[in-house]
């Protein structure tokens, strides 16, 4: 049965009569019908009649709606509304603007607009780099999107994709305490967005990079990197390939075994897997075998103008494999996924080296149940949050743009980018780390300040 | 001599033995060279000496300089630091970006990040109407510049324009609790700031254009007018004119004027006096002589490609006067000044019609010192605060956002703009209205409301 998530909450506001207890009642209906409950509020407690709201995780919501059926149907129980926890959360968006000054008096509006404020500007005027003490900028990041890639949804579009930059947002804030923005363009080009981003960038001090689809991406990401002197970081990319590097890094210690010995096999090269792949060479992976929907990427594929899958091609399969994904994972050390449910059966897992690691990664459908993988790997990490090692970008992202914004930081470096997946790794001490423990909890407020430290040292 | 000016506020740490009594001696320094002593604490008192925080406004650095010195040489004071109050407020900027959703546990994450926010996305999918439901964009609006025609300063580009921009995203929060966003953009050529707009606009109910020049200004919001489903509001243009057009309105009940009688002078035909003269026609006026720098506005003026310039021409000087500005204002009933310092003299002001009413705008310095033009004329405005009758946008952008946005509106209209002039001027009741107060205070909660209610119903 598939797992009740928080993403399916749903609020039961629910009547009877005293007399048919409709405390016990209505909770045993709920939970028999595999929800969990979470709250349960006592609204109204009369002699005749008592009112409650019952708080649950659902799996979806067709699941929502039979628990709120089997309710209705008991005769003695009133269902009076159902309110959607998460739709309820969304109302009117997730993030806003504050102000940081007073604006109580007509002296406040004369020192923080005009005529005070004229001297402000004209100060940025005199010395440009001014504009990083005297505004925004030095604290605020756009998260830019083309609404091409956006979580498992596809190409939704830019107004579609606003509620995942939000939630974007106000990550950055809750983490790091960083003002991001969302950037939702009206546009799929390369070249207008390049432009775009490009003609906004005066009002940021960094530029994140947010589900815009391959290969596109690796072309707006170069092209902006050399355009702009702020830092500009692709999350699907780089912040995955971190978080995937730190684990790694931690399930090899582990297993005992080194990068540059592991025979790794992947699945997805697009924007994360080309990234991971990246990575793990910088860090002296040598025997990676990648495939897309299309096969192994060998040294047999034609050349293209996609940098990244040329990259691909130059890098990985050294020995020029050319079968399928089973053949590959016959002794292979590690797999890591990045791609779509159910890549793998059961006989590929288990025709692994001894003491493997598996990544499973697509979201939210991994690809293999982990459940299966664990019956033969050693550490099993997905992308899914009821599971442990959870491969969350939110344990790189906001230290690595608040070490970039405190060290004014123009570019991003490869070096960085390892430094950054070292501290979240070393984030696990010794005597924390075992095979449901690879990464730190993205609640661990130590992790974001190490992330920030290494990046600032790393600039 | 100048006034001291809030924009000049500094606040100064100086000490001194207790025995010269440095309290009444700091004092009376200062404000024997002229500052207006705002505030003073007495931050350390013992027995030997005192140390004191004396805020102060000045009229300008070279005058904060010279109290600062005028106080170092005294001998019975030590002046130990000087800090500049606008500077300090503006250090980080002044707006910031806040979380409304709770970030604490995992099931929070859940809901307001993937998975939940998938489910949102989707629904703006399937109804893309929800956006307005589901996200920021019912209370957003974008303060988009290109840093061409920033307040006195002219053309400073956007990095130097920032400071304004956030200035009225903290007004816009703190008038009437709408999300507005700095957008500052690094080019100033129309077709590229008109695309622009177009491709960030997903994420906003409305554009607000902010000192851009003219005639540029004109194209820009024109374009985007027709490429736009949501509002697009040139504030340079449109809030000055709706607050001129109020202020002139009840100071015509004080002189029992009609508008459709009245002779009436304007110096400035760009962004505003061209805004302004559209509206006061829209009005009934019929009778208005423009000036800009190159002189008279008449009939033998060759027509350009610039639309406002041309409708200048056609809407205005009906007896095709070819003189200067001296011989227009001979019998007029009204001057507008919105151009540049000391373009009237007092013998212009002397030979207006009686009951004559002069709105010198210019910022800081007016066309005409409003000292000598109370000499001559019943009602006189600028654009200063610290004189009676200031001319002030902030009477108008919030509320007709306000209104637009509550009323989800996609286009504004003219009758949109008569009505907000209209509830403005209503703000200040037949009791109140005298030549001292023909606009409300900025901080009356009641204008804002009014004014968007009047926009609501003319939508």
């Amino acid at each position: 049965m598939a797992s009740t998530s928080p993403g399916y909450g749903i609020t039961i506001r629910v009547e009877g009569p005293s007399s048919s207890q409709p405390v016990a009642l209505a909770t045993t209906i709920i939970s028999d019908a595999g929800a969990t409950i979470t709250a349960l509020d006592v609204v109204e407690s009369h002699l005749e009649k008592v009112v409650l709201d019952i708080t649950c995780d659902t799996t979806d919501l067709e699941h929502a709606e039979q628990i709120t059926l089997a309710l209705s149907k008991n005769p003695g129980l009133t269902v009076r509304k159902v309110s959607d926890r998460t739709f309820l959360l969304h109302l009117g968006g997730k993030i806003e603007v504050s102000s940081k000054v007073p604006l109580k008096t007509r002296d406040d509006l004369s020192r923080a607009y005009t005529p005070g404020v004229a001297r402000i500007c004209q100060a940025i005027v005199d010395d440009p780099a001014d504009a990083r003490r005297l505004t925004i900028k030095r604290n605020t990041v756009a998260v830019v999107t083309d609404g091409s890639a956006v979580l498992g949804l596809g190409n939704i579009g830019p107004a579609a994709a606003l509620p995942v930059m939000e939630g974007k947002a106000a990550l950055f804030k809750r983490f790091v305490d960083v003002d991001a923005w969302p950037v939702c363009l009206d546009t799929q080009d390369v070249d207008e967005i390049v432009r775009t981003v490009q003609l906004i960038a005066p009002v940021y001090g960094g530029i994140n990079l947010e589900d815009i689809s391959a290969p596109r991406c690796f072309e707006i990401e170069r092209r902006l990197r050399e355009l702009l002197d702020i830092p500009v970081f692709h999350d699907d990319q780089h912040g995955t390939a971190i978080v995937v590097s730190a684990a790694l890094r931690n399930a090899l210690r582990l297993v005992n075994k080194e990068l540059k010995d592991v025979k790794i096999v992947m699945s997805g090269a697009g924007a994360a897997g080309t990234a991971i792949a990246r990575l793990l060479v910088l860090r002296g992976a040598s025997q990676i075998i990648g495939f897309d929907k299309d096969g192994v990427i060998s040294k047999s594929l034609l050349r293209s103008d996609d940098e990244m899958r040329n990259w691909f091609i130059d890098n990985s399969n050294p020995d020029n494999y050319t079968g399928n994904i089973s053949g590959a994972m016959k002794g292979a050390d590690i797999f890591i996924g990045v791609s779509a449910p159910n890549v793998l059966t059961e006989r590929d897992v288990a025709s692994m080296a001894p003491n493997s690691i598996i990544f499973a990664l697509a979201n939210p459908d991994p690809e293999i149940d982990p459940v299966v993988a664990r019956k033969y790997a050693t550490v099993v990490a997905t992308g899914r949050s009821d599971q442990p090692n959870q491969i969350n970008n939110v344990l790189a992202f906001p230290g690595i743009f608040r070490g970039l914004l405190d060290a004014n930081a123009h570019k991003i470096t490869d070096k960085l980018l390892v430094a950054a997946a070292e501290a979240i790794a070393d984030c696990v001490s010794p005597e924390q780390l075992n095979a449901s423990f690879i990464v730190p909890s993205v609640f661990d407020p130590n992790v974001t300040k190490a992330v920030a430290a290494a990046v600032k040292r790393s600039v």
